[in-house]
């Protein structure tokens, strides 16, 4: 049988994948949700037909936006994560035996049920008994949230359907003030390749810029995101990705990793001459 | 009219891309030409089915393939170019008023015929007074040839069909006999993500360090090939691309890039780990 899942990355080019198998679909009161498996990728994760996770490359993805704020700042304890149903993010905080508490708030609760019963590999994080899943909006958790965490993680879908109150200026102000004085707040950041998806990469960025001191935008290799090409910020009040780098301290701390490692930490930060430009007109 | 060109990354993956009209089709003596126009990235060029370039994302390719070897030795005077019948590399090069002489092998005519009638954005580096183009297959130019290169870039098609003796040991051989002493081979070095794709960066990799001194392996992010995730090799029997790059050198040269920069060149060597794993492990 020929059957194939494709994503158009933009109105003219759509990345295809052969799928041996789809093994769950559900409309929820939030998006469709949708997992396949495959040959190539394993098991893959959609929502709203937009690619979220394979089990193939999504290591990739949790590891970038997870780790590099512990070379930072190696005594994180308390961790906020926005969206992450499908437990991947949570996964890699647990590495961490410093870390105590993580609380997960997830929109959409058929998304944690729907990663627990297929998506084994990324939905073990969300068993860790350190691990508290709120199901609740993103931005209605933050404005009433006394905690300060060390570092808040918003693994977010694109800025359109519910990740849309994740990329707004009101957002970024209550994680400033979720967050401890040399807190840090890791975001999906988009892609710069594509028009539709670097407009958006230069939205989060101008209004991050206006709510923390320091913004850096980091990259990685995503195969299955569109162009390829991923970009995520790393935001604080204090700390510099680079120059508050503890590159001996993360290494001593003997985290596995197939992707990230320190000396990727510094060339994530990197970034082309035209991406560069981007962010510079980002602000004007 | 709903025209789409698709090529397989693997037997399970497939990009395609809405193309407005086919421009040429040819079936040269050693492969299939092919151009299209698309709304997306403009004209493109395939070989056997084989995204070669498109006008929106070649910059990354050409300029990842030709500056770092310039900004670790800023005098080179002599270049060989073994493929790129489409221009861009001769482009890039001719940036630099030091260069004397670009001797372009390309073994198939009919690319170049087609992309100076159709590719005006990069064919403009073969009508460069410094550009001696030689129609001839690369491994039988370089076992005769008695001039000593400061670059060698070999800018290859897979290893299949005319670029595969451009994989092979005779001709690395021949390229160390065919450098200065401090000269440098930068190869076009396949992708480390979809196995096919890796083993044969493993080959590349194992031959290339039978050969010189020092290969280090550089990457990119290049949409419009298999994963996006590319790789290059910086080889070499005295320098190393990092220890001695001369980025204030490079720098005051002021050359006009849009993806390259010297900061980009030092991250664009520090790799994913799978990546420095499967690099090590293909030495064994």
């Amino acid at each position: 049988m020929d059957l194939w899942f494709s994503e158009r990355h933009t109105k003219d080019v759509k990345l295809s994948i052969k799928v041996k198998k789809q093994i769950f679909s559900l409309e929820s009161a939030y998006q469709r949700i949708d997992i396949f498996d495959s040959e190539e990728f394993g098991r893959f994760l959609t929502l709203d037909g937009v690619m979220m996770l394979t089990e193939r490359d999504e290591f990739i993805y949790h590891e970038m936006i997870t780790h590099p704020a512990f070379a930072v700042k190696p005594d994180i304890e308390t961790v906020l994560v926005i969206g992450a149903g499908d437990g991947g993010v949570a996964r890699e905080l647990v590495k961490y035996p410093q870390v105590k508490t993580v609380d997960l708030v997830e929109i959409d609760g058929e998304v944690i049920e729907a990663c627990k019963k297929y998506l084994p590999q990324t939905a073990t994080g969300l068993e860790n008994p350190k691990v508290n899943i709120h199901i609740n909006d993103g931005l209605k958790y933050i404005r009433k949230c006394k905690t300060a965490y060390d570092l808040i993680i918003v693994d977010s879908t694109d800025p359109l359907g519910p990740g849309e109150v994740l990329f707004t200026r009101e957002f970024y102000y209550n994680c400033v003030n979720a967050l401890t004085e040399n807190g840090i707040l890791i975001n999906q950041h988009e892609s710069p390749f594509y028009k539709g998806d670097s407009d958006s990469m230069q939205k989060t960025f101008r209004k991050l810029s206006e709510v923390f001191a320091k913004v850096n935008v980091f990259q990685a290799h995503i195969p299955t995101y569109p162009s390829g090409h991923w970009l995520f910020g790393f935001s604080s009040k204090t700390l510099h990705p680079i120059s508050d780098l503890k590159a001996e301290e993360w290494n001593a701390l003997g985290i596995d990793t197939k992707y990230y490692n320190t000396n990727l930490h510094t060339g994530a930060f990197c970034l082309p001459t035209y991406v560069v430009e981007l962010l510079k007109n980002a602000k004007k």
